[in-house]
């Protein structure tokens, strides 16, 4: 491995989430440093972290001394402003690269780009207007559904279309955001793959997990997933090809959908992934480590598994369930978000199985 | 359990090191926040911690603005100055308490307690002049060892006696402090035991690990340990018992020797342990997690281990290993320590056996 980066050396994050507070965890076992840059006040990451700035995307001045003080950038979320990493860019490398979040910030470059790799994908079409809203509708037929391109995440920013009809009020509430028609495919269950690259192209990936979501959001993942062997090989192999393909940098999560055709990719997120928290508990190098691992220049764990886990997430008041929890031997991981909301995200519980 | 911390409370850590450092993370992963107080500058704990104190244990003021901050107070060494705890535990609780403080700090206490519970240690007699050392050297006999009563650690402040003529200069070299002299005892190997008591008298122990040590270091601790099952249950229970005898709160630290006559206890450290570091790959609910479920009022995990692992030191020097290292899958744990100095613990690494 060329050129990893030294004992003490500082790892900017972009984003002070739950994801930005378990790999500034992660890059504290490996003697690193994180400093955290996030808009909102007293982010969650902000508690394990070195550093914390505590200023906008817009802030140009808080942009540069962020990138002056650190060696390398990486990112808990795709949906950074591009401004903000076209300034950061030019003081210090950013991984996973400028290719992999253009492509996944936009599910229609997605979409493209995945297929132009020759892996399926969900029927789609592109709707920018009333009109195509309405042929959209006619030729992917439903149920479908329609999504916004940009800055959707957990369900938000989608509008489900029953009958095709339903597709003008759909199209009004996008409010004339460029957006997605998806068709349903008929699929049995979902899977992910939380893959890994360096820069000189050592790939190494978690087995996949089955995924179970909940009103659009995550709710379980169970490793081993229930695949056959050739559909595992399958899933390890395409996220191979796309973290290739992207000449990739870091962890990425590869959601698949398992259909009776084969592998359909759901969805591609450049970083750290919800549905590869179990690796925390099932693996001795976990997907934060690994991602920090990648982004520093260290080799990669080669993925292995030393448990079979079970990972449900507590979202809102399941939080309710924590002082149960704390009665079993289960592996709690809570965030240390002050305020519970409904949806919110506030930690998750792994279960040896 | 009783009203047991809500999330987001802080737990005052006492020392800024990497036993700190480990309870800050898991703090963290229980949804709460660290404060460390530490004399010295940049501290590898204040790189994962909420909040950082540096002031002297004299410093009044900064001790009472440090206990005020938090909700419960804790502590990664056993030598804090009487005083600040004088002044601590005016304001918050301090877990594990004072009764376990004063007799790790003092050998001689801690051997007198021992033996009061009917638990066997080496043959020791108390020095604390020129006369008393002459007698004690003629009454234990040689080898032996004397030590300081107060402050040694790793072993520091320690002589060895190959003769009984040994004694003079030895006694010279402790320049007076009050110290006790060991026999030396006939023992196939150190074991310990890392075990946990809640406010409520729950018990829970891991299974002992077996230590090597290197020049008064630890160098490894592998677990299982070479044990009978009658050894392993006596182990486990005499840790129990010094623990309900101190109605103590937390994780300690029990290092045993095995003879043929049984075990005896060579040590107790109040707070979490190196021997324990493999627990932090071995289990679900590791030792740090463990104290701080105890201190602030969480039922423990029952210690139950998933893998077998073997724990080694990096110290000093060893840090060359860390390239190879990290070519392996082990699972490096590295204290973000900015220099290598010789005996100084830089990392340790878990090896799954």
């Amino acid at each position: 491995m060329s050129n990893p980066l030294p004992q003490g050396a500082n790892i900017g994050i972009l984003g002070g989430g739950q994801l930005g507070r378990m790999l500034a965890v992660a890059a504290s076992r490996l003697g690193l440093k994180a400093h955290i840059f996030e808009p909102g006040a007293n982010p969650p990451a902000g508690q394990v972290a070195d550093q914390v700035t505590t200023a906008s995307y817009e802030d140009e001045a808080a942009l540069h001394r962020f990138a002056q003080s650190v060696d390398v950038i990486t990112y808990e979320f795709e949906n950074i402003p591009t401004s903000a990493l076209d300034i950061l860019e030019q003081i210090r490398p950013i991984h996973p690269g400028r290719q992999a979040l253009a492509i996944s910030q936009d599910r229609l470059s997605e979409k493209e780009f995945l297929t132009g790799l020759g892996l399926k994908v969900a029927p789609y079409a592109n709707v920018t207007s009333a009109a195509e809203a309405e042929a959209a509708a006619q030729s992917i037929g439903t149920p479908s559904i329609l999504k916004t391109r940009r800055m959707g995440y957990d369900g938000k920013g989608q509008d489900r279309l029953k009958n095709v009809s339903d597709m003008k009020k759909a199209w009004q509430a996008m409010q004339g955001a460029p957006s997605v028609l998806e068709g349903f495919i008929n699929f049995s269950h979902e899977v992910s793959v939380i893959a890994a690259r360096t820069s000189d192209g050592q790939v190494a990936c978690y087995d996949p997990g089955e995924n179970v979501h909940c009103e659009g959001i995550l709710h379980s993942t169970t490793v081993p997933a229930t695949l056959s062997a050739a559909q595992r090989m399958d899933a390890v192999l395409l996220a191979g090809q796309i973290l290739n393909a992207l000449d990739y940098v870091g962890v990425m999560g590869v959601e698949l959908f398992v259909t009776a055709d084969g592998l359909i990719v759901n969805e591609i997120a450049p970083r750290v992934h919800n549905s590869g928290h179990w690796t925390q508990n099932g693996c001795d190098i976990c997907q934060f480590e690994q991602h920090i691992r990648a982004v520093v220049g260290w080799p990669l764990g080669d993925g292995s598994r030393h448990s079979d886990i079970r990972m449900e997430n507590l979202i809102g008041a399941d939080m309710e369930r924590v002082p149960e929890l704390r009665e079993t031997n289960a592996a709690l991981h809570l965030y240390g978000k002050s305020e519970i909301k409904p949806g919110r995200k506030m930690g998750h519980v792994n279960f040896r199985i």
